[in-house]
């Protein structure tokens, strides 16, 4: 589980609207291009951490422990702005991606699988 | 309860993966500026929908129901394209967003609230 408490800013935790998890999707955004690289889940001491270290810090659902992006593959990504959605539930992380920001080596996670629309 | 079953073509609904509650998020991005509108959230009806229809339908969680964006407001998303992630459990779907697409009249969701870094 999520650490139960975290010294996130309280005025920031109490704005934060969380799912059953503890957790809020965070969108990865490169701060110059604006393409849209991933999609993370953090908790109140994952948001924390991405505030006051500079590195996004994400909490991984299928490993259940904090993931700083980047501490295995070298793929960084340097925080350079975060904004929280007008209704609370939704992270905008505005980030300078080193290198893939997707584990299969492609630049961002959307880039292999478009939907036919019809 | 968003619809048992769906339309969605089933070689696109094999590689969903979705929440407890049968929902993947959906990022919505203004497809020529870069900018991230909102995120909502969508079931497989709704992307049947957002595939089907060029207008984006999302899965209101709040409301428990379908809701075409822009039917109430004007503000539509008119659909250019959607890509799902590397492990199959978010959307980016890119879109011509008329006007705002936040409910508050800001252009984007995330415009109003930016949390301090230090």
């Amino acid at each position: 589980m999520p650490a139960p408490a975290s010294p996130l800013d309280p005025a920031v935790a109490a704005r934060l609207k969380r799912d059953s998890q503890g957790l809020v999707p965070a969108v990865a955004q490169q701060y110059d291009t604006g393409e849209v690289l991933m999609l993370g889940w953090m908790d109140d001491e994952a948001l924390h951490r991405t505030l006051t270290t500079g590195r996004c810090t994400y909490w991984s659902r299928s490993r259940q422990e904090y993931w700083v992006k980047g501490d295995t593959s070298g793929h960084v990504q340097h925080v350079k702005s975060v904004a929280l959605d007008c209704d609370g539930d939704t992270l905008l992380v505005k980030v300078d991606q080193v290198g893939a920001a997707c584990h299969t080596g492609d630049r961002t996670c959307f880039d292999a699988d478009r939907l036919p629309l019809s």
